[in-house]
C-alpha cells in the first residue's frame, strides 16, 4: 500500500498549473511535499475547495486565537478521531507555532492535563464536544467562551476548524494517508520550522 | 434566536456578486433561498470553498452512484450526528431524486430497514461506519464495494461525500440552523420539484 | 419478508372478536389498520395486554401532558432506539395532535432544536434519559418536572410511556414491522386527521 | 423514601377485588408480596394489563424455552439496565426455577462465562443484542436461535420476554422499587420454593 | 476449560514455601482456596507482587474507609467490567464485613439505589468514575472525598483500591477464573465468615 | 499542582535504602528519575510490590514478544485511556527498543495504521480488547495469538502487561502524574538509550 493513498496519485508534472505552484512553495519553504497535498491531488476542484477552505481558518491570528491555537484544536479533535496524519502533521506545526516541544505529545493523548491557560482549556473543551457529540453544543457554551475574550469570529473559526477537520480527518481514513518521516521530529528540538500545510 | 444562524447574518444586496448570482439561481429554482446559503455567508471565502466542494461531489451521477444515493448517504450519516437542518433538506431532495416519498424517512430512522437494494445497503454501511468510527475503514471494506460494482470514483465520492458532511453537520450545529420550512413537505406527493442546494 | 412480520400473521376473519371489533373501528376511522395491530395478533392475551396498556396511557389528555405530548414523547425514544414503525405511525400522530407539520421530524432527528416550550424540552429530556440510561435517574429529575406544572400522575404517564415503548420498539424490531404507507403523509397538509393507534 | 415506590401506593384494602385476590395468592404462596404488585396498584389497568402480559410470557415452559431459561433472560437483560429489583427478583427465580444456587449472579454478571449450555447462551446472546441495540437484530439471528431447537413461538417469546422487561426495567427505575429482601437469599440452599411473580 | 485457568496451574506441593504457607492459612481459615491464589500461582513472582499489593490496600481500616467500604469499592468497579470472579468473592467478603446480607448484590447491579450513607455513595460514585473513564478525574473530585471526611491516605486508598482491581479484573478475564461454590452463599445468613483473599 | 503528584511526596533522603538504591540506578542509566517513582515512593510496600511486578513482565524477551513489542501493548492500552505519563513515558522506550522512532506516535494515535508486522498487529487487537472491554475475550482469541507463534507464556505476559498497566494508568490518573520533560525527544533521533522504568 501507497503511504500516500489507496486511490490514484497523479504524478507531479501532470497537475495543474496552480496546484503545481501551490506544492511547489510548500516544499520550498518545508523542504518536503505534505502527502495530503498529493492524497487529493486527482481531484483538482476538491483539492482548491480543500485548501482554500483550510488557509481562510488557519493562517490567520487573532489576540484570542492564536496560530498555536488553532492547531492544538486540529490535534485534540484528530486524536479523538484517531487520525495518525492529522496528528503527526498538525502536531508538528503546533509544537512550532506554540514554542513548546511537548505540547502537542500533551493534547493529543489527555488535552485537560496538557501545558494550556484556561483559555485554551476552554477552547478545547468545546472544539472537542463539537467534533464527538455536536448536538449537544448550546447557546450557553458559546457563551463561556465569549467570557474568555473569543469574539463572535473567533468563535466561528473554532467551530469551522473543528468541522474542517473532522472533514479532513475522515479524508485520510478514506485514503490511509500516513504522515510524512519529516513530520515526527519538527518542532522538538530548541529551534524547527513550520511547514505551510 | 434567528432560524438561520446564532453568528451575523449579512444582508443579500450586501453579498458579493458571485454569491448573489449563486443565492438567485437556487431561489429561481426552489422557490425559496435555502438557509445554509445565508449562515455561511458572512465569510465569502469559506462560502466559496463550501459550495464548490458541495457541487464538485453531489452533482454528478455514475451508474453505480446515482444522484439519489448521495443524497441518502447524506442523510444517513447526518442523523447519526442528529444534524436537523441536513436530515430534512437532503431528505427533500432525497425523496425527488429517488422519486420515493418514504425513502429519506426510512433511512435518517433505520437505514438497515429502508427501502435499498443491496449495493445501496453496502454504500450506507460503509458510509455510517466512515462517519462514526472512521479509524475502523480497511481496504476489504472498499473491496466489498468494488463487489457492488463501484469504480475506485465512485467509493472516493462516497467517502468525501461523509466527509464533507461530517464537516457540514458540525458548522449547522454551531450556527443553530434550522431547516426552511418548504423542505418538510417536499417529496412527498407524487410529483415535486427539488431545490438545488 | 412481509411488511407485517417475521412471524405469522392471522387472517383476520379469524381474529376473536374483541380485536376483530377494534380493528375494524380503527380502520374506520383511519382509513387502514396499521401493522402493529396485524403484528401482534397471534397472540390475542398479549395483544389484548398490550392495547390495553396503550390506551390507559395515550387516550389521555391533562394541562401540562398533551395527547401531543405524548406522541412526542414516543418519536423522541423510539428515534433513540431507531425503530421506523413508531418514529413514523406516532410521528404522524404527533403532528395531527400538535397541528404541527414539522414538529415530528424535528423530535426525531434532534429533539434539542425543536420547536417546543420549556415544560416540552424538559419532558423529552426526561424521557430520553429514561430510555437510554434509565439508571440515572434521580428523585431529583422527578422533582424538576414538577417544577413545570407536572402532577405525579403526569409525571408517571411520562414515565410509563417511555417504558412501554421501550417494549414496543423493540417488538417492533423483533418482528421486522414496516410503518403503513399511509402514515408518511398525514398530517403534513394544513388539515389531516390521526388515526386510533 | 419508601421502599415500594416514590408514587402513591394504594393499601390494600382499598384495591379492586381482582387485583386483591391475585396478591393473596401470590403472598399466600410466597409468603410476602413482592413489591412490584404494589408498586403499580395505584393503576388498575395498568396493573391488569401489566400482569396479564408477564402471565401470557413466563408461565409457560416448551422444551428449547424452559422457565428457567425465561427468567435467565430477565436477569441477563435486567443486568444491562442496572434494574436491581428485577435481578433480585427474577434471580431468585431463575435458582429455584434451574435448581441451580448459582446461575442467577453468574448470569447477571457475565453471561459469557456462566454455566450454560450452547442453546442457552445463544438465547442470552440473542436477548441482550434486543434488549441493547435492537436496531441491530437481523433476520439471520433468527434463524441461528432456530438452529438451536426453538420454534418460532420460542423465539417470539425470547424477544417478547425482552422487550416487556425493556418496560419493567424503566417502571422500575422510574418508581425507585426495592427488592424485597425475602429474595436475596432464596433459591441459594439446595432446596426452596419460588415466589408466583 | 479448568475452572481455574486457561493457562498452566502448579500442583500444590511443587509451590514455594512462601506461597504454600500462606495458601495453606487462606485455606485454613476459610475452609477453601480460593481459585485466584491458584490461577497466579505459575508465576510466582507476580504471586507475591499481587497478593503484597493486595495485602497492603484491603488489611486496614480507618474511620472514613472501613474494611467493608473498601469490599464494595472492588464490587461496584469489578461488576462495571463484568468480573464474575471478583464480584461474587468480593461480594461474599463485603456482605461478611458489612454485616448486610443484600448489600453486594445492591451495589454490584446498581450502586445508585443500594442501601448505602452519602459518604459511601460518594467513594462508589469516585471510584466507578476512575476505573471507568480515569481522565475525567480531577483535582475537584479529590476535595468533594475530603468533605467527606476522607483523609489524603483514604483517598490514596479508594484510587489505589480501584487501580489494582481494574489490574485483577483482567487477569481473571484473561484466565477465565470462575469463583468458587463457597463464596457464592457466604455472609447471606446472619452470622458467617469472610476468608482472607 | 506538582508534576509528580498530587499526593506527598517523600524526599528522597527519607526513602528505604532498597527504594533509595533502585531509584538510584534508573537515575545513573537514564539520566533522570521518572516521575512515577516518586510518585508511589509515599507507600513503601505499595511501591515494592509495583515494581516488582512491572519488572517481571518488562524486563523479558521472547522470540513472539520482544521487549519493544512489551512496550508498543502499554503505548496502546495507555493511549486508550488517555494516559499521558503512560504514552509518553513507555512512548520513549518503545521508539529506543524497536529502533524506530515514529512507531510510538503511530501506536498511541492509530494502531491499526503503524509500522507493524501481523503478529504485532494481533498482539495489539488482543491487548487493546482486554484493556477496554475485558469480559469479551475468548479462548479462541488466544489461539489466534498461538497460531502467531505465541507461547502459552508469552499470551500470559501480553494479558499480564495489559492488566498491570490498566492499574498504572489509573493510579497515574489518580496522582496528576506528569511525564518528565526528558521522555519527549528520547529515541527520535538515530541512536538514543533507554531508561529502566
Amino acid at each position: 500500500m501507497s503511504e500516500i493513498s489507496r486511490f490514484a496519485v497523479p504524478k507531479r508534472e501532470d497537475l495543474p498549473h496552480d496546484m503545481a505552484e501551490r506544492i511547489a512553495q510548500v516544499e520550498e519553504k518545508s523542504g518536503f511535499v505534505p502527502n495530503i497535498f498529493l492524497t487529493l491531488a486527482h481531484r483538482p476542484d476538491e483539492w482548491r475547495a480543500f485548501f482554500g477552505y483550510h488557509d481562510a481558518l488557519m493562517d490567520k491570528e487573532t489576540p484570542a486565537l492564536r496560530k498555536a491555537d488553532r492547531e492544538l484544536i486540529v490535534v485534540a479533535t484528530s486524536a479523538e478521531s484517531h487520525c495518525l496524519y492529522c496528528v503527526v502533521a498538525h502536531g508538528a506545526i503546533a509544537r512550532i507555532r506554540a514554542r513548546n516541544p511537548r505540547i502537542a505529545d500533551q493534547v493529543a493523548t489527555d488535552w485537560r492535563k496538557a501545558e494550556l491557560d484556561e483559555r485554551q482549556r476552554a477552547i478545547l473543551e468545546f472544539a472537542v464536544r463539537l467534533s464527538v457529540e455536536p448536538w449537544t453544543v448550546t447557546p450557553e457554551q458559546l457563551d463561556a467562551l465569549r467570557g474568555h475574550g473569543l469574539s463572535d469570529d473567533d468563535i466561528w473559526d473554532v467551530g469551522s476548524i473543528v468541522a474542517f477537520f473532522a472533514m479532513s480527518n475522515r479524508l485520510v481514513h478514506l485514503a490511509g494517508t500516513m504522515p510524512n518521516d519529516e513530520f515526527y521530529l519538527m518542532g522538538r528540538a530548541p529551534r524547527g520550522e513550520a511547514p505551510r500545510a
